[in-house]
């Protein structure tokens, strides 16, 4: 069933019978707390993080941002291709969730139906995949005495705020970063074994709305008492309708004017890429996981896969106005809150989704709400076609396994800087299977490491082999 | 410029005298807390009040409700005439406020600009003037030996909650309440000295709309995440659509069909009493006053008064959903939360306004929206020309002062179980200022507080006065 290259087959073995000691590597990264949220450890894992790279022999760098600071490690071995990885070492905070154990003991938990775990913060997402890499890289080096290609890693340790800190970094840095390609670790098998390869993101333009009393009238630095209401304007009604109107009233349409115009078409390759999708694509599924009666489309299949991944949306992600607790308070509220995030796709601009919002209020009668940009993300892709990709692809087929490569992702991530800013084709890699990213019980199981670990290795043999052949020349 | 009946003279001359003590006895009441959001003192305060009442020579009973109990006390003097008090016993909470003393503990301070007052929870709203009631009884018995009405006092022990146990209890007890004509004891004058009098109440209909995920669409039992809005419906943007389509865009009218199909036109007597306020309302200063900068009405004068005190309204008091924490949680969220309040005028009623919203919300494809009743109180209404206003009215002038007179409040109170569930015209009555009501640092003025006593001796005097030169005929 599997067919490893040659170079690589002792690297898996290397893995295997040093796999404890990877484990416990891992487990030490899980145990330093790295939350964004609040800069809980962040200094001391961005330590951790580059002495480790320094001991595999790279240089290593922890470099200072107005935020949290970037890990950027070099390994050049003179080879004549460059890989960059991107990585991040913060996590998400652990709020109000009851978690089977300590979340930063890297515990070791036998969970039902997936087999024996690590269960920590960060471990899916994403320092699990991280150490796997860096383990890889410890193993390659032990077998061959150095590398197959040159390794930049960028590690941001803001990925979880939006990663305010890293558009910066790659503008002040863009030759130092110069590659050919990059990857990016995870683990990308479901439960059930299926991995899945998805070539983009969508991106992301999240505002903060604010509307409060002033000049147009409406209480302006304190509740009204609720009787006035007749009288004066209530900002909580004016965002009310400000919200409404960006919406169909069925959902299905944003009423921003221009909003959809640039939609890029669905590419030949994409449509191809949707109908295998579609065969195993199960829409049952997706609602018995999400716990949601049924979607807003009447549509199956292609179709359906179509709007997830094709369409931009808007999204209210928080609102608030006025008294919330029990009781009845009868005040007029003096302002009112919301934060919505677009989702945007080839080729839509961030710039110009934002202008078109703010017109829009002014059009309509809302110039009153204050537009504050909290975070952009820009959309990315890379085509199936791509170095990396095929490599990714093909490293998975060496382990027996047929993956489902979706176009993109309909979420978001900052992969843009590396595919658009810096021209570097970027591709998701490593088998394995974990959950939990987000919330409670987060975790990767202990097999999924190891296999982890030498699909890596595999990826790296498949990428050396596939460049040294002169792919180069098919990149998108 | 004063011109009192004989029988009151004596009865302010007593209440001179024993001032000092009467100061006491109202501190003591404001000393003891009574707070009916989470029931301190609540029943120590009902069982001290009803002691008062027995000391003072009446009947007085602690009847317990569902909720705080209520205390029922009666003077039966074989008088023709017999008349309803109506106050509360119970009070708001301090919470997150600066006061200047401890609120419990009956502090006189020299306030600035209103000079010696006592600074207490409770005391303008409404301990405070109820003291000044007991103690004018016992001043009238002590100078005439018996009382010159028949009392019957009812003191509620859950006003600040909206009242939720006295209609049941008025209803249960219809019989014993019986009474010819009423009155609720109030310090009516502003910080210069004016005397107001509203002879009504608007009705409130507050309501809590609660929406979330279910056979509709939308996440049910947990947040999804954003990337899944162009999948699935949002209950927060079904709450937003629910919400805008009950108000027009300018704020000016509320457009559920029929709302103001029964608002009564005004009448003659009404239109009188605007035209005379018109003469010394002044806008600029309420704008002042709220800090607003305008009104949603380009008026002035009656046809502004008219708005505020003859046109319904509806208020969004509170409204949440989702994440509104600092950050950019990428959420859809699965369910929306508001708090409405309708403000209702003669004569509309509760239940229809109730089903129109209802209706509403079916017509316009909001059904999912849950709609619970938190709390209702009736409009309710009192001739100028019934004895108890012509009463109060005529005590104030005794003082050398000319009222100005409200057809209505714009706010909301219980007393249509009065007016229109026993027959009972209510008149409020009381010299005296105070503020600071639901505040920090809640005060009435020492001298404010004997003017409220020796004004409600008065009142007693002119109601029976009235009563016996047979006015009764006339009462609306």
């Amino acid at each position: 069933m599997s067919d490893h290259p040659d170079s690589v087959l002792a690297v898996h073995e290397h893995i295997d019978i040093n796999f404890d000691r990877h484990l416990e590597a891992t487990r030490a990264m899980l145990r330093q707390r790295s939350i964004s949220a609040d800069g809980t450890g962040i200094e001391e894992m961005a330590l951790m993080l580059s002495d480790w790279l320094t001991r595999l022999g790279g240089e290593s760098q922890v470099v200072a941002t107005p935020g949290n600071p970037v890990v950027f490690g070099r390994f050049d071995v003179g080879a004549p291709q460059t890989l960059m990885i991107y990585g991040m070492y913060d996590t998400m905070p652990v709020e109000g969730e009851q978690w089977l154990c300590d979340p930063f003991e890297g515990a070791i938990l036998d969970l039902p139906d997936v087999g024996r775990s690590i269960v920590a913060r960060g471990s899916e997402n994403s320092k699990g995949p991280l150490a796997a890499f860096l383990n890889v890289l410890e193993s390659w080096q032990a077998v061959h005495g150095t590398l197959p290609v040159n390794i930049k890693i960028v590690v941001e340790g803001e990925e979880e705020l939006g990663s305010p800190s890293l558009p910066a970094f790659v503008r002040d840095n863009a030759s130092e970063l110069a590659a050919d390609h990059g990857m990016y670790p995870y683990m990308n098998q479901t439960r059930s074994g299926k991995p899945i390869f998805r070539l983009g993101f969508k991106g992301i333009l999240f505002l903060e709305l604010r509307v409060r009393g002033g000049a147009w009238g409406g209480p302006v630095d304190r509740a009204a008492h609720s009787s006035t209401a007749v009288w004066f304007d209530s900002p909580t009604i004016l965002m009310v309708h400000a919200l409404a109107s960006l919406f169909s009233q069925d959902q299905r349409r944003i009423l921003i004017d221009g909003f959809y115009d640039n939609v890029a078409p669905i590419s030949d390759d994409d449509l191809a890429l949707l109908e295998k999708l579609a065969d195993t694509f199960d829409a049952a599924e997706v609602l018995a996981q999400e716990g949601i009666h049924k979607f807003k489309w009447d549509l199956e299949g292609v179709e359906l896969l179509k709007k997830y991944l094709f369409e931009p949306s808007l999204n209210i992600a928080g609102l608030i106005s006025g008294d919330v607790g029990p009781g009845a308070k009868t005040i007029l509220p003096h302002d009112a809150f919301a934060k919505i995030g677009f989702r945007l796709v080839p080729n839509q601009d961030p710039d110009r989704i934002l202008r078109l919002l703010k017109e829009h209020f002014q059009r309509h009668g809302f110039s009153q709400i204050d537009v504050h940009l909290h975070d952009v993300t820009h959309w990315s892709r890379t085509p199936v076609s791509s170095v990396p990709v095929q490599a990714a692809i093909q490293a998975t087929r060496d382990f027996g396994l047929e993956p489902e490569v979706w176009p993109t992702h309909a979420g978001s991530a900052p992969i843009s800087l590396f595919t658009d800013d810096l021209g570097i084709p970027m591709t998701p890699m490593g088998l394995g299977h974990g959950g939990g990213a987000h919330g409670p019980n987060e975790y990767i199981t202990v097999q999924g490491l190891q296999l982890c670990e030498k699909s890596l290795a595999s990826f790296l043999a498949r990428y050396v082999e596939m460049t040294a052949a002169g792919l180069n020349a098919e990149d998108g």
